[in-house]
């Protein structure tokens, strides 16, 4: 048994069996989704539909109760109405469940009442030795065994290195746009939801020592568990493994907002968290396209020692205002080798223009049936004066798809990081994003988010490397 | 003759005859779509190609010159490489044309022989009293009149109440994406280029004055007029119409590069301008997305008062994140009134939940078939303790469009600004974000980007009123 195998949570994301209680045959109900995700996905372990009000699911058994199942039950996924709860629970004792994933609401985030029955919950889950996720909560997915448990009817779920902690079902309307529209590759994701048993630190301990996730992105409505404990781990973990977090409850009202939500006590003031971040080598995004975008670029891409960056906008107004982003994310113009600048001489018009940065668009017009595109990365890529690249991809004229896939392509494959923002998103099947994309080349839908993310990479690696120096 | 008649710029808009000098029959070329849309666009004005090899493009005949076209020409569009330029500009001379619209780059953006070259142009025009907008430039475009001077076909142009001010083609890959797309409404549009010798004051003062411009949205990358002049009139009509600026070349960085594309000399710090700005009752946008956005929330909406706002998210941990998007962009949570509370109650689940922000998802769960975001809208656009609604958009089981549309569109008639945002765009024809923004209800991509549009409704208000109250 390896390390990672003795922690607690494995056992959540990597069942030998599951019973999902209140499994349901009517397609149109959300419940009908756990077991057809699990059929449709080919997880490979034992499945248990359970619901005394069904006989078959998908060509599989029904059991009325948790104790009329046979072999052994390593996680129950209980969703049943929260008045039913405590009903189910004792059958998990009874059934001697090792895991329980608590999905229903109206548990502590309603007032008095539910947390009296959360706090009954979790007396009886620990005079039991069970463990829990939840209440109010969707998961673990994991794209390693392709085990999930999830509302949505998941069309794809494709296998990629980070692993994302949700604090109250903020992804799951979007799960299936994150994965096959956003194309985010997955290692795993956690839901906590109210946090009455595991929390952010367990979280964190776990994926942090998983060998299979070499992202974390943390969305955090409160700290449940100790916040220096928590701050200790993250700056451990930042040292292996670019760690973001999103933080929401930061003003006074939507600490408020977040203490009626998941019932989260914020401790301390946003600036303070803030700080700590900082020291802890963490990166925050301060919204949710900015978590989502610097998460894909992470993903994609490593970290990058360096802050200079080489432009080309198709429209050359763009080019100023990308310049303007560039350096209040902390990003300077690189000012390119020789070879590289005569290079990219080739593509200019017949006058002297600014080679960083470069206006595309002019390049194009002047060098008609060229693939200016690839020039230009090609140019730039072998120079060691330029840390990063960034490109609006302009395909309507002057970037011919494959050559210039084959050649950004191999300058990210070869760790120069390259990101490309789109003058228009193209809409449809199989479009340039899904090609760029599926060879983890990230693509944005502005050049303010490109930018902002791209600075990501190399603020994560100056942090870290300022708690390496301590 | 009215008083905008009798602007100079007028006739740039309204031209009663126009001549394409470089127009194309080759339907592959960007000179093509000059003579095409005007054409497909139906604009009645006259129509004159020139080019000394086409004989006819779409039906009409071609004329060699200028000077072989036997009416007047208000506005000549010259479309030609840099190095004719000047030839054709003597022809203009000779043929007594009005204004001209100067399109190819190669003149001050290019160095010292382009502005030796740009100031001899110059010196020719005001010798024989031409105006001109350009070089460097693509533009007019008039809803009003549909005349257009576009390089790409225009597939439709909606009339609304916004005009936009542009340097240096940024729009010009987006046309159709902004109009088609993004549904902006459009009064008029300009592109000053090189600003030779039309300037942003000269568009300002005549957009200013314009009855069917309501609101002015202008892309900056330098200033080629008096600075002070510049403010003094932002700050008049900013009196009456907002004005939204986007001005890049913020950062040294970004200003240098602003000189080598449009030979722009940014004079003053940003903070300086910003300062400027605020003192002059513009609102500012930090970058194209929010250019965008504002552009778009202004021509749909009215500025607005007071700064209560009532928030429903689909999941709830949204409505923590946008509570706090809020108070960062200075809106704060309403406190509803007690009616608008009653109603709201009918579709809390059955416990006291926060009425803002709003679960919509729980509420959604537990009154399945209701259109809980008509009732929601609905119960609190009558509240006088709302100034304003945002709205998380649920289509999938918690809003049904035909209700929710008729709903929303009463709500803005009635003067409350309500914004929506997605959890997930939809794609394709005739989406419900098409709906919705034919009856002017703004749909953003995420909550950030909603909250941040709905902010600027009130913060134009406060900075008009801080003004008059002077």
């Amino acid at each position: 048994m390896s390390d990672i195998e003795r922690h607690f949570l494995h056992s959540f994301f990597y069942p030998e069996s599951v019973a999902v209680v209140g499994a349901s045959s009517n397609q149109k109900t959300l419940n009908y989704n756990f077991i057809a995700n699990l059929v449709n996905l080919k997880y490979r372990g034992k499945i248990y539909p359970v619901n005394p009000n069904a006989e078959e699911i998908l060509g599989m058994k029904v059991y009325p109760s948790l104790k009329n199942i046979e072999g052994n039950v390593d996680l129950a996924v209980i969703s049943v109405p929260v008045t039913k709860a405590l009903d189910v629970l004792r059958d998990c004792v009874a059934k001697k469940v090792k895991n329980v994933v608590l999905i229903p609401g109206g548990f502590a985030e309603i007032g008095e009442s539910g947390r009296r029955l959360q706090d009954e919950v979790l007396r009886l889950l620990r005079d039991n030795g069970i463990r829990a996720i939840g209440p109010n909560t969707l998961s673990p997915i994991n794209a390693d065994n392709n085990f999930t448990v999830s509302f949505r009817s998941i069309k794809k779920l494709p296998r990629g290195r980070i692993s994302f902690i949700f604090q109250s079902g903020l992804y799951d309307p979007r799960i299936n746009w994150l994965l096959s529209e956003f194309h985010m590759y997955l290692s795993k994701l956690i839901d906590l939801g109210n946090k009455m048993d595991v929390n952010e630190v367990d979280a964190l301990e776990y994926l942090g020592q998983d060998p299979e996730t070499e992202v974390i992105a943390m969305h955090l409505e409160g700290i449940a568990g100790d916040a220096r404990e928590l701050l200790r781990l993250l700056k451990r973990i930042s040292m292996e493994k670019p760690v973001i977090v999103l933080k929401s409850g930061r003003t006074e009202a939507g600490a408020k907002a977040a203490a009626s939500h998941t019932g989260s006590i914020i401790r301390a003031s946003d600036a303070v968290f803030d700080a700590a971040c900082k020291q802890a080598g963490v990166v925050r995004a301060q919204s949710l396209d900015e978590f989502f975008d610097l998460a894909k670029i992470f993903e994609y891409l490593y970290p990058m020692k360096g802050n200079r960056i080489h432009v080309s906008t198709g429209p050359g107004g763009e080019g100023v205002l990308t310049t303007d982003q560039c350096y209040y994310h902390g990003l300077t113009m690189a000012k390119l080798g020789e070879e590289a600048y005569n290079k990219l001489r080739t593509v200019f018009p017949p006058w002297e223009i600014s080679a960083n940065p470069l206006d595309l668009g002019i390049c194009g017009q002047f060098n008609s049936g060229m693939d200016v595109g690839s020039v230009i990365v090609d140019a730039v890529a072998g120079d060691e004066n330029v840390d990063c690249i960034a490109l609006q991809g302009r395909i309507d004229r002057f970037i011919k798809p494959e050559e210039f896939l084959r050649v950004v392509s191999e300058t990210v494959k070869r760790g120069k990081p390259v990101a490309i923002w789109m003058t228009v998103m193209p809409q449809g099947e199989n479009t340039i994003v899904d090609q760029m994309e599926a060879r983890r080349i990230p693509v944005f839908p502005s050049a303010e988010r490109a930018i902002r993310a791209l600075a990501a990479l190399h603020r994560y690696y100056g942090l870290r490397e300022a708690i390496r120096g301590e």
